[in-house]
């Protein structure tokens, strides 16, 4: 397959300010890996130095680069370059393929009054619970299990080795990945004096459309009620969501965050790696929270923030970097008190 | 079923304090989520004002309530309402059930000199390894993989996606959840100036009775001997136990806590989330460390700790707070400097 | 078995320097749980205490010991006394066993054109997919999916629910530990105005020899091109590491540490747990990073650095302490301006 530059910046609604429009374009590549032929582009300007180099031939960037480039660059301008990739990616073909045989596979043990619409693929090994739905075209790697009463909705991927408990419910086109648990008990005991009694965790847990969760992630089953992500929401890898809490629509959160129980997350909300949230807080509706953070009270909608305990972002760095001075503090105030002592001894 | 409430308050010995006791009770709700019919409860004293516009029937509570109330609520008071919570949930029948039908299921792969203890459940497509031997009633759900020479207890529940290496000896009424890893490898590795030679890892996991373990959390057996957890301790979900750790009993470990190899915990031992407890070090009895600490020493029987490095609770707390002010202590200092120059130039 | 310690010095280039030379040992084993017959050793001098009420027969030791010891403990002095300790647990046969039956389990699924070399070891319930190779005496446990197109040296062991996703490469002498997750999509999308668009995941993972990953780990594929993880290096469990990731040789990296998108890590490299490690950042070698550091910046060769922000660990200690010391600080500095304001009400 090769097409035009000119052929592409149409696909894309891009233009191409600058190289040869009639250039063949064959596959697409990151910038640092790209060869002749290919197309790359770069999320913004500061990329740009990765540019004097390379050896693609087309660019998807987004303004005009300030920077000197190879003489047979192709530049096409688009409004978002990192989105324009990928719909090329779709048009060269070039997507992530589940690589697993359709049909139910008759090793999987179905459990009776199990409904599996059209096209469902279900892999070997694979245990489906009684009562279960699973909706048309989605797709059951091998080794997950599937409890008891789940609804599982349309398109979905769970890739192998995930456990599913009962009650679940999943709505369509999520990607659930390898070694994911959803619907452990949460982690409710209360010492009567001698030892721990297990409160029954009797919720369920209710995941929207299009959500994506990482390896090995766990989100636990409420205790009443139910555990909620919303629609939209993207989840990275080794990320423990406990019991009641409610995650709104589109979030992200990064790998290795741990949020406590009945935590309320809004719409829109970002939070980096390796963050910890506090139980029964809410946070606001599009909060970015920095990697690292320890949120350990409510924020309001809209605000940045991080360091632990989290405040707002900018005061957080002044912080940060004040704190790494304090060894120098502590000598200039030992300095300043000897100042100050023969101030005394000279004016009293 | 419907329930008087005078007779919920004597399974409980509770004493109805207010409202009719003939009242019909017909479930168990949340507070947030609860309907004409049903039975709550309250923790403590700061959840009350939940109470005000609940739709409940009847309320569990510790202490006579201050706050006007619903009318027709009944309020039951006994000594630990979240208890009495529980046991009322029993006698509701509303308990968790392990969903699995009983038996050992034909695809299971029992290797040789197998014991499985009458009423034992055995799942489709569990691996169970030479010599292990399975006390009554445990269940183990699919895809569960149980290694050679390993001692399970009864009563146990394993749900899905676990892994239990050889050697592992595990008591009676524990609840392994979804993914866990007992019994890997320990991170032992000697650096002989080219690269890391493995140090074997020939000891095992010994785990009590009535032990809860999270998802995907990991327990390393040891180097030799054993890494070892107590009666009653109930451990979250992504928690790191590394080898020779020494756990004891009716401890809480919250997620994503990581414990270093050859630790010792004490008995009755609170671990907030997200903490690091270094390796080689003693915790006392009764300890209490606060979510997101970094314990470096050991720590003595009955503190509170927390902060990195953890210290006295209290102590901490004053640490992060002042800690959040030096920007101004800086300026502080910057003016004082000031006029610690001009009272130089003054009186010399 | 029994052996004369003579012997054994002899096997690790040992010199007795105290006890009996005829001293028999008949096993190996811990210091605190040695018992007469035992051999043991000491990593270093500060071990040395532990060896005054031992029960083992011999220690292996670097230098001559400086406290009392037991009348008949034989002394064996060798240059590194781990690295013998290894060497002889080998010579006594008490070497870690895989523990699982040779051969091609029957309800193995193996797809069309998988080649498996000889004395391969596939497990009940294994999932290999197609045009994947693995290569001489691997040892897949049970539970276990590789996914197709993967090219899997020899002398490897899968232990069990591992997921190996499509495409990955693998050297030889890997162990990789349960519930292991390899080539799961990275986590990247963009953020449209609307909704996260996922960004296909495409590329791979490429490890290389001998490197140890342990339980639930996961290594995200590239989005192009290439994760990779160099050759000897070890890795503990829990540790995340981002889509694109570079790892060099021989590194260590401990428990519950995050690396972030597109790092690169040199070679020698030893990470404390609870790490994390900016994206798109660079650590050079044998560079060592204390535990619960948060490495927001690249690191020269060589450096040893700690803390958040991580900085060299000589600074980083003077300031954890410093920190510790903000309230005092506080408290002086509020005097100091008491004293000021006393001078200059007298001095002006």
């Amino acid at each position: 397959m090769q097409i035009k530059a000119i052929q592409i910046a149409q696909w894309v609604d891009g233009k191409i300010i600058r190289g040869e429009e009639n250039t063949l374009i064959r596959s697409v590549n990151s910038i640092e890996n790209a060869k002749e032929g290919d197309l790359v582009f770069i999320r913004d300007k500061k990329y740009e130095p990765f540019l004097s180099n390379t050896n693609a031939s087309a660019v998807l960037i987004a303004e005009e680069p300030t920077l000197p480039l190879p003489e047979t660059l192709v530049c096409i301008i688009v409004k978002n370059p990192e989105i324009a990739f990928i719909q090329i990616l779709q048009k060269f073909g070039i997507e992530q393929q589940p690589f697993l045989p359709g049909g139910i596979h008759p090793t999987a043990i179905i459990a009776e009054n199990v409904q599996l619409g059209e096209g469902v693929t279900i892999g070997p090994y694979v245990f489906i619970g009684k009562n279960t739905r699973i909706d048309k075209n989605t797709i059951v790697f091998p080794n997950v299990y599937i409890g008891d009463n789940c609804q599982i909705g349309e398109n979905n991927c769970f890739f192998p080795n995930v456990t599913i408990r009962e009650n679940t419910i999943i709505g369509s086109h999520c990607i659930i990945h390898a070694g994911v648990c959803i619907g452990t008990d949460g982690f409710g005991f209360v010492f009567d004096g001698n030892e721990w009694i297990k409160v029954p965790q009797i919720g369920r847990v209710v995941i929207g459309d299009n959500v994506e969760i990482g390896s090995n992630t766990c989100i636990d089953r409420a205790t009443f009620g139910e555990t909620r992500i919303g629609t939209g929401t993207k989840i990275d890898n080794l990320v423990q969501i406990g019991h009641n809490v409610k995650i709104g629509e589109n979030c992200a959160i990064a790998a290795t965050t741990g949020i406590a129980g009945s935590a309320v997350i809004g719409n829109g909300v970002r939070i980096g790696a390796g963050s910890g949230i506090n139980g029964h807080i809410t946070i606001g509706n599009n909060v970015t929270i920095g990697a690292w953070s320890g949120v350990t009270k409510s924020v309001e909608d809209g605000s940045i923030v991080s360091g632990f305990p989290a405040v707002d972002h900018s005061r957080a760095k002044r912080i940060l970097v004040a704190q790494q001075y304090v060894p120098e503090l502590m000598k200039k105030v030992k300095d300043l008190e000897a100042r100050i002592q023969k101030l005394e001894n000279n004016c009293v």
